[in-house]
């Protein structure tokens, strides 16, 4: 019997390298390309993109299509980061994390 | 004339390892610690607390003094993860970060 | 006509959270099956594996593989940490990165 | 009695944004000032440099000198990831770590 997780939470941020100091409008087309995802929830921060989703194929799809659209407007260099928190013991959404650890 | 920064933001992230899978207890006491750093303002996200403060010295503080808070928690190895945004060219608080790029 | 990349190269960690300090035999199980990945180089350091490969899928593979093998051996939180450069400019190997920024 | 940290291993990386695709030459500078804090050993990974020392605020300082460098070199935003591995159960170095997951 495979073991499956519950629920995986990411943060996710993409920038290009050599293109200028003003990244927003290539964060906007990977997000916009991003949203069509089916399964995936996410949450805009000032430093990068939360994911949460069942399995963590659909994470990993957000990263890829998020290269894909960063690719597609010509950019030469192309720098990500995720960090990933898959639970296999109990549920936690986006939402849990934020109240379990208020002050 | 040395340069300045004129905004520094960053996510900072930090757990303990080996001390159980529910670190919110940890996570908190970080925070209490980190509430008391001048300068420093700070929003918590699924996966990190976001900084933001005029240099990056008070950034590192924070991580330092989270560091601390852990240690002084008995817990035997500690991870943790920053990413930092430093702006030279012109002001960006962690609001307009979030707004740039909407959707 | 598509934008293809040239090279991508990336930075991978992975541990269990809750599991006991020493997570060497984790990161050993994760390895190995990253190992038999076809098309992908990597090369381990103190602080995790760099990957280099033609596409950023053959990457997130090794993501994916590597939360797999820790989901057998029975852990009930996976936190991991994924850093990518992809070039679309010209070509740069693990080891010319290294030797462009020899001091 | 104030519990220290026997070791503290990190892997460090920086780079301009909107200074060019090549950032060779700023991360040389950035490992030129690194080079001379006392008491952090580093080693060079394609992805990142790894540090060594006894205690956090060292790691910390080289990423402070890092940013300084930078800031010299007249760029305009700065980009930096750091994650930090402190044990206070035993020592481990940078090699012991490599070593303890061989396949």
């Amino acid at each position: 019997m495979p073991r499956r997780s519950i629920v995986v939470i990411a943060e996710f941020s993409v920038h290009p390298i050599g293109s200028g100091t003003s990244v927003g409008r290539y964060v906007k087309t990977a997000l916009r390309a991003i949203s069509k995802i089916q399964g995936l929830k996410y949450q805009v921060t000032p430093m990068s993109t939360v994911f949460e989703a069942k399995d963590i194929e659909t994470i990993l799809h957000a990263v890829e299509v998020s290269h894909k659209a960063l690719r597609s407007m010509g950019v030469k260099r192309i720098s990500s980061s995720l960090r990933v928190d898959e639970r296999l013991d109990k549920p936690r959404t986006m939402r849990d994390k934020v109240v379990s650890v208020q002050v």
